[in-house]
């Protein structure tokens, strides 16, 4: 059995609401460590809230310093603007974990599913009943955004030869950074 | 009559090819400085191409210290695989400009070549002609890329008011960028 990296950073990621979940694996054994949302303001202008987002992450990854990062991905939204949007978030989010120089899993949510319950259908109540029986929680980490988090999270802990192939190779950290 | 800012980088957002144009105004004259495109190879990954991408603007910034930034915006491609990817680049490219605490203008292809032409059904071509004409150049820049985020810039410089509605508030420079 391959066992995946032991410290893992999961996003879900929206220019509202992106969702986020750290998950440790220790052997067989995983744990969460932290999850939560960064929230931005819908005051705020797009760029203003896609600041927030990546100072948000850039934040997550100096703070618990990661082996990789696993990001719910290439989800097709049925409104071509909110594709778009959406594709924006997920660009700042990809950029924190590239200038960091951290594997990157970009996981569709079916493998999501299928890494956490055996099938890539299962229902979002499945999902939240086996984060929460793996982790040893009382109920799934709340909001449903932390979740999503969480469980792209512990999807990479649990099913690495499963998404090995969508991540990215290690990038040395960025030569020159914004200063 | 309202004039604009008077030094405007304008992008053509792409992962493979990022088009821009740095435009000066003096008084009614308007004159381009630079222009050139951030080619990403097409071997590398995505995360590790939004990071081309965004250095290249951060640098552009960095070396023009610009007073505007455009970036020709919301263009939905058919394809919504290309409209998501497209969101990518254009994420960090607004954050690059958002981290710089810039004057931000997202400008749809028609109000480009409206500012530009007195209309917004006008062909590339015309746009082209017109580009050669305000900025005193031979021909249009080249590639077809770098012209475009010519046209942006010029199209800033040239209307400000028809493009003001798009621009957002400037915001402060980041406190906490990342190191």
């Amino acid at each position: 059995m391959t066992l995946g990296p032991s410290l893992v950073l999961g996003i879900d990621p929206g220019t509202a609401v992106t969702g986020y979940g750290v998950v440790r694996r220790d052997g067989r054994t995983t744990s969460l460590v932290e999850c939560g949302v960064i929230r931005t303001a819908a005051r705020d202008a797009l760029p203003a809230r896609l600041r927030e987002v990546h100072e948000g992450v850039v934040e997550l990854i100096e703070r618990h310093r990661p082996d990789a990062v696993a990001v719910e991905g290439a989800f097709y939204a049925r409104n071509v603007r909110t594709t778009l949007v959406l594709g924006h978030a997920r660009g700042v989010i990809l950029l924190a974990a590239a200038q960091a120089g951290l594997v990157i899993h970009e996981l569709p949510p079916a493998e999501i599913k299928k890494a956490i319950t055996g099938t890539g259908a299962a229902t979002k109540e499945q999902v939240q009943f086996m984060v929460a029986k793996l982790l040893r929680l009382r109920a799934a980490p709340e909001p449903a955004d932390a979740a999503d988090g969480v469980a792209a999270a512990l999807a990479v802990c649990l099913a690495p030869a499963l998404t090995a192939a969508r991540a990215t190779a290690p990038l040395s950290p960025s030569a020159s950074r914004p200063r």
